[in-house]
This record gives C-alpha cells, sequence and structure tokens, in this order.
C-alpha cells in the first residue's frame, strides 16, 4: 500500500482541537458526532487507499492528453470518478435537499486531505466542482440550483472555475471576456481563458463552466465583471443533453507537475458565440467567485497537507528500509537502517510536525467555517466567521509552502534515488509548487492578510488571537513537563514576533505602503508558523493528559514528541521572521529598479 | 539572450574579497591579474552565452537516450563540447605540461559557474572529467598521466566517477565491485555502478573510467577498496584506441532534472573481465576519490550558484515584462510590471543576494585552495589548506540549499506560468533538485563539517574565522552608514549563534554523538549562511570606500544594498537556527523508532 490515511489523527484534531462534538449542538450536525466522523473517514480511507492512491503515480508516467479538441484522461481515472460519485463523496459537504450529505466541513475537510493525498491532479476534479456548486448555492437563481446542482453531486457533471486570462492572471481587474445580452435573456459569451483545470477531460457527461466576464458597457476593472453559466452541452428543460455549446478546448499545458489533471486553454464564442446564463447579478462576479475563491483556497491549503503526508510516509518507508553506514552513537554495530542516523530523523520529524501542526490549524478553520455557516447565534456566526478569514489565507499560504519544504526533504531523504522518477518522490516535489501559485500565490494570500486582515482593523484580529495564544502559554505553564515548558517558551516568542510585527504593519500609514507590503510574506509565514504552533502546544496538553490516564499512550507519546520538535526547530524561526519584517522593510525596495 | 554572465560582479569578488592581485604574488600566477581574469571571463562569457546557454532548454526538452547500450546526447551536444574543448576550457585550471593553461581556481571557478549556468547538463562532463585529472594528477603513475590527461584536456576523451553501486550510495564502506589481479599487472574488474554521470555518451573518442574496487583479499570497509582506469576503449602503446573493454552502458536514469546529463548504469565485466589499471596503491582507492571529491563537491556549489543566477535573471526580466495590478505604493496609477510589487521585489532581493553571498564566499574559497597548493611558503599553505578544507562543506551544502530556495522563487515571481514547462522556470527548481544530493548530500557535508571540522579541532577552526568575522564588524563599527551599522548588528548576531552552536557541538562526548549530530545540516546552513554574509560585510565596505571615491556608483550602490538585505533578510535566519541546534537536540531522536 503506498498511503496510509492517517485517521487517528484526523480524528485526534476533530475531537480535541476541533471541537466536533460541540458542533453536534447545531442542529443539522446533530447526528455528525465523532462516531460518524470514524466511520465516514474509515470508509473514505478504504476508496482512497485502494482505488485512487494506486492511480497517482501512473497519471504522472501517462498524463493527461488532448486531440482534437477532446481530451483523455489517463486510464482508470474515469473508473474511479464513478466510483467516487456512486459514494456520494461529491456531495458530502452540500445541502441533502440536492442530493448531497450535508456533513460539516470539519469532516469534509478530513476527507479532502485523504483524496489529495491519494492523487492530486485526481481530486482536483471534485474540489472544482466543490467551488462550482458553492457558488450556485450562493447567487444562482432557484432554477439554476435545480438544474446545475443535482447533477454536480451525483457526478454526471463536473464544474470548472474561468477567470484567468493571458493579461489577467492576479489582476481580474484586466478581464476581456465579453457578454453580449440575448433577446432570450442568455448571453453570448466571447474571449479566451486559460489555466482552466478540468476545462475539458472525459470523466463526466457535460461541463458547467463558470466564467467571469464584462458585460458591454460594464464599469473599467473588477466593479464591471459579471458570472455565467456556460455549459459545455446545452441543457433542456427535461434536464437531457442538448446541442454542444460554442466553448472549445484548444489545448492543453505541458506542467511540471499534478500532470494528470488538464489545465486547459478554452475559446469561448470562436463559431457564433457560447451561451452562456448570468448567475446573480450583472456586476457582481468577482464577489461571487470569491465565495468559491475561498472554499478553493482552503481547499488547496488542504492540498498542502496532502501531498505533505504522502511524501512523508514514503519518505518514513525508505528510511526505514534503505541501510547504509553505521549510526553515530553506536547504537547499530554494522550498517543500519538510515532512519538511524540524526540527521534523517530531523528530516522526518521537520516533516511529521510541519504536516501536523497543519492538518490541526486547519481542521480548527474548518469547524470555524461551520459555527460561522450554521451555527444558531447571530453573534457566535460572525465570531467564527471572522475567525475562518483570517485564517484562510494561513491555511492556504502557510500549508502550500511547507508543502515545498517537505516534499524537498522527501526527495532528500531518498538520496540518489529521490531524483529519479521511478522512485515517486520527485513526484510530489513536482506536483507540490503549482500549490504556492493556484488560487491565489503566496503573495495574494499575504495581501490578503496584511490588507483586509491587519492594516483594515489595526490589527485587532492578530491580537485577539495572541489573547488565545496567551491563554494556551498560561495552561502551559502549569505543567511540569520540559515539554510543556520548551512549548511555552517558544510559543511565547513567537506570539511576541507576531505581535510586534502586526503592530509594525498596522502603524503604517498610506506614505509608507511600500514598507507595510514588503513583509507580506514573511509576516504570513510567521502567523502561520505561530497559529499552527498553538494547535499543537493544545494538541501537547491533551496529549499529556491522556498519557496521564493511559489512553492511547504510543500515540500521545508520538503527539508530544512531535509536538515539542515543531516548538524547537520551527517555532524558532519566527524571531528571524520578525526581524525581518520589523526592521528589513526598507531593503526591500531600496535596490534601483535599472540595478536589478 | 537568456543568459549574460555577470562578468563585472565575478571581477569585483576576486579582486576586492579572494584577492586574485595577491596571488600573482605565487611565481606561476605571476601573469594571471585582474587584466587576464576579465580577459578569460570576458572570452568564456561569450562562448557560454552564444553556444552552451542555448542548448540548456532543448536538453530539457531532448534528453540524451540510450539504445543498444549506446547513449546519444542532445543535439547540439556534440558540437558544442568541440568548441569548449577547442578552445582550451578543459584545461583552464590544469598544468601547462599536459597541455592546460595553469590558471588559479579563482579564474576558473567563475568560468565554471558561467558554463553551468550556461548549461548544467551539459557542464557536467567537463565537471567530472577535470575530477578525473586531478585524481591521476595526484595519484596516477607518470605513464598513466603521459597517457590519459593531454587527453582529457584536449577533449578527445572524457572522465567518469565510478563510486555508487545499488548498496553502496553515501556509504562506500559497501562498495562490491571486484578487481583481480592479472598476470601482466592489470586487473579484471567486475561489478555493477550505478549514477555514472556521462558514463556513456556520443561527445568524446573515449570515456576513461575511474572506478572503485576491491581486490580479492583486501581488508573490510573503506580501507580495502583500490582505484582503477577503466578505460571505455583500451589505448595502444602509440595512444591510438584499441579493442572495446567490457565495460557497458546498460541503461540511464530517468530523472527530474538534468535530463541532457546521462546517468548510466554500467556493467563491469559481464563478458570475461573489464580490463582495469590500478592508480597508485591498492587500498588508497578511498583517499585518492576524496581528492576528485573535494575538488567536485567544491564544483557542485558552484553549481548551486550557476543554476540561482541562472533563475534570477530570468525571474527579473519576466518581472520587467509583466504587467498586472497596481502598486500599493501608488507610484504608478494603473496595473504596472510586477517588479513595481514590494513581494516581487522581496523575491528577487532574496535571490539576488543569496547568489551574490555564495559566489563571494565560493571565490574566496578557492583563492585559499590556490594559496594552499601553490603558495611558496609551507605555512601559508597549510593555513590556507586547513580554511579550504572549512569552506568546501559550505561552499556545496550551503550554495545548494540556497539554489532550491532562489529556484523556488524563480518559478514563484513567475506564477502560474512558471509552473508551465515552456517558460523554462521549472528546469531550474528541477535541475537545481540533484545538487542538494550528488557528490554527498547536505548531511554527508554536514558529517564533515561536525565531524572532521568541529569535533576533530574541538571548534577552534570555527573560532579563528568567529575571530576574522569580529574583526569585519569592528571595521564596519567605524563606519557611519546605516548599511554598515545593519550589517554589524546582524553579522554579530550570527557569529554569536555560530560559536554558541560550535561549542554545543564541541561539547558533546562520546555519549551524545547523537546531540552533536541532530543539528548538523542546521549547523551547516547557520556557518554557510554567516560566512557568506561576513563576505557581503566586506564587500559592502568596499562598496562604500569606492562609492565615495565616484568609481561606478550603480554598481557599488547596489552592492551595498544587496548585502544590506542580506544582513536583515537572510543573517536573520541564524538565531533560530542556533536555538534549534543548541536547545533542540534531544527532540530530533525523542520519537520511537515504531511511531512514525
Amino acid at each position: 500500500m503506498t498511503y496510509r490515511a492517517p485517521v487517528k489523527d484526523m480524528l485526534f484534531n476533530m475531537k480535541e482541537l476541533a471541537g466536533l462534538e460541540s458542533l453536534t449542538a447545531i442542529p443539522q450536525f446533530a447526528d455528525y458526532g465523532i462516531d460518524t466522523a470514524q466511520a465516514v473517514l474509515e470508509e473514505c480511507a478504504k476508496l482512497n487507499e485502494d482505488v485512487i492512491a494506486p492511480l497517482n503515480f501512473e497519471g504522472d508516467k501517462n498524463p493527461s492528453y488532448w486531440k482534437d479538441g477532446q481530451v483523455f484522461t489517463t486510464p482508470g481515472f474515469k473508473q474511479a470518478f464513478k466510483q467516487f460519485a456512486e459514494g456520494g463523496w461529491q456531495g458530502l459537504q452540500h445541502p441533502p435537499e440536492f442530493g448531497g450529505q450535508g456533513l460539516p466541513k470539519t469532516i469534509g475537510a478530513a476527507c479532502g486531505e485523504m483524496i489529495n493525498s491519494a492523487n492530486m491532479s485526481f481530486a482536483l476534479c471534485p474540489l472544482l466542482t466543490d467551488g462550482a456548486i458553492e457558488a450556485l448555492l450562493t447567487a444562482g437563481s432557484d432554477e439554476q440550483r435545480a438544474t446545475y446542482i443535482p447533477k454536480l453531486i451525483d457526478g454526471s457533471w463536473t464544474g470548472t472555475m474561468n477567470l484567468t486570462e493571458p493579461q489577467a492572471g492576479s489582476d481580474l481587474a484586466l478581464v476581456r471576456t465579453r457578454a453580449e445580452p440575448q433577446p432570450d435573456g442568455s448571453y453570448k459569451i466571447f474571449g479566451t481563458k486559460i489555466f482552466i483545470t478540468y476545462g475539458e477531460h472525459d470523466m463526466s457527461e457535460n461541463i458547467v463552466h463558470l466564467v467571469l466576464a464584462r458585460v458591454q458597457g460594464a464599469p473599467e476593472g473588477v466593479k464591471g465583471i459579471s458570472l455565467f453559466i456556460v455549459p459545455k452541452f446545452m441543457v433542456n428543460a427535461d434536464g437531457s443533453l442538448g446541442a454542444r455549446n460554442d466553448a472549445h478546448c484548444v489545448s492543453i499545458e505541458h506542467k511540471m507537475g499534478i500532470k494528470a489533471s488538464p489545465t486547459a486553454v478554452l475559446q469561448f464564442g470562436d463559431h457564433g458565440g457560447a451561451i452562456g446564463y448570468l448567475v446573480g447579478q450583472e456586476n457582481r462576479g468577482l464577489e461571487y467567485m470569491f465565495i468559491m475563491m475561498n472554499a478553493a483556497r482552503f481547499g488547496v491549503g488542504v492540498q498542502g497537507i496532502a501531498v505533505a503526508e504522502r511524501a512523508y510516509q514514503k519518505a518514513v518507508s525508505y528510511a526505514r528500509d534503505r541501510v547504509q553506514s553505521r549510526p553515530v552513537d553506536g547504537s547499530v554495530a554494522g550498517s543500519a537502517a538510515i532512519i538511524h542516523h540524526p540527521d534523517v530523523r530531523r528530516m522526518l520529524m521537520t516533516m511529521r510536525s510541519l504536516t501536523e501542526g497543519c492538518r490541526a490549524m486547519s481542521l480548527v478553520a474548518a469547524a470555524a467555517y461551520d459555527a460561522a455557516h450554521h451555527h444558531p447565534d447571530a453573534e457566535t456566526r460572525k465570531q467564527n466567521q471572522a475567525f475562518y478569514e483570517f485564517m484562510v489565507p494561513l491555511v492556504k499560504g502557510y500549508s502550500t509552502e511547507m508543502s515545498l519544504e517537505v516534499t524537498d526533504l522527501g526527495v532528500q531523504v531518498h538520496g540518489g534515488m529521490g531524483f529519479i522518477e521511478e522512485t515517486g518522490a520527485a513526484q510530489y516535489y513536482r506536483d507540490a509548487k503549482i500549490l504556492t501559485i493556484y488560487e491565489g500565490t503566496t503573495a495574494i494570500q499575504a495581501n490578503d492578510l496584511v490588507g483586509r486582515k491587519t492594516l483594515r482593523d489595526g490589527g485587532q484580529m492578530v491580537k485577539a488571537v495572541a489573547a488565545q495564544l496567551a491563554a494556551t502559554e498560561a495552561e502551559l505553564a502549569t505543567r511540569s513537563s520540559a515539554a510543556a515548558a520548551a512549548m511555552r517558551k517558544r510559543l511565547a516568542q513567537g506570539r511576541e514576533a507576531l505581535v510586534a510585527s502586526a503592530e509594525f504593519i498596522a502603524g503604517q500609514g498610506k506614505a509608507s505602503m511600500n514598507a507595510a507590503f514588503a513583509g507580506s510574506v514573511p509576516y504570513l509565514m510567521l502567523a502561520g508558523n505561530v497559529v499552527a504552533g498553538w494547535q499543537l502546544a493544545r494538541a501537547l496538553m491533551v496529549a499529556e493528559d491522556k498519557l496521564a490516564a493511559g489512553e492511547d499512550s504510543a500515540f500521545m507519546t508520538a503527539k508530544i514528541a512531535t509536538a515539542r520538535f515543531y516548538a524547537e526547530h520551527i517555532l524558532t524561526r519566527a524571531g528571524g521572521l520578525r526581524d525581518a519584517i520589523v526592521e528589513g522593510a526598507d531593503s526591500v525596495t531600496a535596490l534601483a529598479l535599472d540595478s536589478f
């Protein structure tokens, strides 16, 4: 088996850190306590371990390919997608009224991690479909919802997000695709979209493209962008498929990674105009798209955790098997498995602690999402929404950046074999690199954290989080263990670094925006580092208590060791980040443009 | 043009930091002052910019391939190698008596950077040939030197290093290839070698394999390994080529990067035995191989700098062209080239300052090599040799690890385009990953730094270097500029962190070897970071003085800005590394083996 889902760690995080049981107080989640979660996760693990994971390497070797406007996916993908859909996995988090299961995101996120560990390229199709469903749920008309959502949930159709154009990447103000109103209320869409994930493929009967375009006469910039449904095949009144729409895949990209996932160039309207239907109101497209994007950003953060977990498992397995050199501590007389060497342990612990820290962070964020959307109390919803929004750039930005470090170490543990493609470790390294780019680069996440989530409220949200950290530190202070003491020391330093950085950023006026944004990515990395560390601090205390109570001592001992490693090797990066942000802003933009 | 050699920065480093002019006091380098260096570098730049660099992307697209035991290199490689050889570039650093130019390594290293920036896959062939020449110069008989070296220098033949076997990677004690003495004084070699760079190719008439093997009855472990010359074609007494030797390439690897460089599996002796000739004495093979390896390790460090420079140039070019979003400082009204965005600047400055820092470090090390090998005074030779040996793991380990960071940022600057192979940025990311692995992984370099260069002398060498840093700090203290003050502050913190770490490591007894080695790679990264920063500190002072004297103000201003950025954004990592090394050793090995 090439992948074993970390069900136990997921359940520990859900129960002990994310408060899954308390979510059952929300009426619609009443049945989704830890036992249900366990049953769902175990079922999910089976599908991913047995069916989807074995296709991962195959997808890298035999990627999707384009021929005459059609895209053919890796052998086995179509059948696996059928099994995935028939198992009801696409509808996991979506409303029962449309055929979904209505599970909390807290459980859904763990399932999302599994499918992405199993096969990131494959998982992108459901991930994008989730986004399309969310957008239609939020902004679609009753008719649109009834027409599209059930088919998206049952896997007959899949969804795409069409934002990027050659001149409009991070900057959607530059979108030029145009929509011409038709007498029947529909629109004709004309333009080119690039980087469209699963923009064309052979795994479903139809593809529902959600497309950003400008209606003629709309305002310039992002305030003139509308959102349209453009189905690949037109949908008849009875739900059956009609004519082929004028939306065609003219090529797919040749990428460094996630090769099995087709990245399409879509041409709309080259043969008279693609028929599109306005979603919601004109010129509010970006707002709707942000709903999709926030869901997708969280999902991409989970992809980072997922690929890190898979890389970790592979590295552990190799480190146990590969015999090379004598251990420096003399514990083995001859050559030993390399897992006995301290630096291999350091690499594995770095991989493990980063992955577990980000998993904890993401599941805590998912629980906030669930409360924000479904809690009966409005104030609770509001608070959770604010916390969730603060967490999204951290989950996306930090988890994906850490996945680059983890997959690099994964190759490194393998030595020369890691560089050989047949080994498989290199694939994770190549696959992971897209994660810091799509759905908003790390810099875009950092802009969000600095702009909307620090400058706008003068750093209040960060300080509220810091107060919670201080409370955790106070709890740690009541404990006598060396692990708790080490964690407390490093968490306090991390918190102080974070607050100092937030204050520096919040203190910049309009005249010094460059200084505020010069450290945006280090600030994001600092915030992610400290918030993930905070969750491991909480985990450490739970584990100490469980251990004292004699519960699952191997797991709890491992959790304590992992948390302590994070404190001593990862949280210790905080001071350097603070120094760069607070004292190094000017040197970022000092070099004259023509001196580069 | 896709690559422009940084001749000016190279000359600045040679002259102002590496003391090239003082090397001219050494008789054989009397003619190789800065003017000669400039002439050589400009000539070298032409060949690499015009001929070799354009083949880099082609090599990735159309790699070397194997057919029926033969390896065919990328179209254009053979012709380019001919030009390279005819230009005398293979012999640059080798003795004139064998047809070389006898230039100092200080100049050779800069030329090495250029060819590796131009085309790392191509450059590996000369790099390995250099290693073979060095080994034969050191340990070969007069006859062997006369037979092989001139042909290796004139490019008729190339050289390889055959160390690795499937079960023997970092651990050469496990080498099993055997050598059977023959009545005529030769040996028959039997065994399988893997990961042999340019182990088979079509660019030269013959290939001189240098092969580690065990003579029957030799001691176990590394003390029973001997070094043999195994030519692909036998060499007749008149120097012409004779029969094909029984050394055959049975396959080449399918790798993540450096695809144009064939990585061969070589089978020795499957048809009766490959004829080999002992180099030097029996059982001293590892000692000779280390000569080659030290040269090759330095060369691989330079490869890191080289690929970083190329990635930097590409990223700058894209950042100047790509228009996207309004600058946060309002300096441009509409969408602007992304080089106007602070985070893009941060990425470019990180790339630039790491590259320049490592370049300075490597050229200073190269000058120490030159003095160590050729200075008339024995004590000077000894001191320089000790310093050079201390620097080799830093140049290799730190420059290659930084190249992963730089090439990652190179992709990141390109956004989504970076992930598309046609853009070319992804190739550097894939290519660079081998550098932290071959010629001794980063952990092997770190073991060398901890074991031979810190534990053995109780940290004396590190403290001697620290004393030199303190002297640089004292010089910085006499200056009034903010840049000098920032550098002094961070360099002092870096030095203190380095000394504390060295003391911690040197203080570990036999009972705590795990603790000494747990932080080996962080210690290597810390040492490299601080020593490269030290060179930039020296550069900063020179640049301030030149600027005051009105000399080349754009270059000097840029050097100051780059050095200051390094101080504030890279040297600031030192404290966290110290904390992990000194206070985090136990947590590295705390997790039970069966809990991974």
